[in-house]
């Protein structure tokens, strides 16, 4: 294992070997944990999400791909729901608005291109209220 | 489920929701089988690979994480070993030349970002001999 991860600052271009044991827990609200890997071009955050927990309506211009490890998130997105459940996919294009609500205990893996400043930086007051 | 993977494109900004199952598989060499979700700046690859599977030496301007989800990769990159197991995760970054083999029978999750454009349009020879 090369490394630990430090996310506070982004446009790394270095090599990373990393388990999720290695790397900082953040909880960032009492309902959200979160861990990130942060490369140059690729963020990886593992998120516990316990049941209950709400994500409100925000946008981004990262591209972000949501990975359920387990348990089941109900995304809002234009007026749609979708539950995507353990294994599955859901790409959310750059800016477009969307909401999740963890429906069960949840571990989900959010990958993100370009990485998200505001979640490096801590400036996600979204998420914090 | 709303849609089904189309990798022969690039570029494309739009909604996906996947399973594993629902994404068709290539068989590139016979050691070595290959899915995609291809975003707009996210690729996702599922990879299996069987014991004895060598990935030659390569390297790509887009950067990687590798996540090895079940048996182990041996990669080589400037000299140094790195076994890739179960749960961990090797960030390589832009045009770092690496080969990887497969010492188990492995199940790998690799996250590029851009998308490969030699995967998706399938010029990958390197992979193909």
């Amino acid at each position: 294992m090369g490394d630990t991860a430090e996310p506070e600052t982004l446009s790394r271009s270095r090599m990373q070997h990393l388990d999720w044991n290695r790397v900082p827990i953040e909880q960032v609200n009492p309902l959200f944990d979160r861990q990130l890997i942060v490369g140059e071009h690729i963020m990886v955050a593992r998120l516990v999400l316990r049941k209950g927990c709400v994500v409100p309506l925000h946008s981004h211009f990262n591209e972000q791909v949501s990975n359920v490890v387990s348990g089941a998130l109900r995304f809002t997105i234009e007026g749609e729901e979708i539950i995507l459940r353990a294994g599955e996919y859901l790409c959310i294009p750059p800016n477009l608005p969307h909401t999740a609500t963890a429906i069960e205990d949840t571990i989900a893996i959010d990958t993100f291109s370009p990485p998200r400043a505001d979640w490096v930086n801590k400036t996600d007051q979204y998420l914090r209220t």
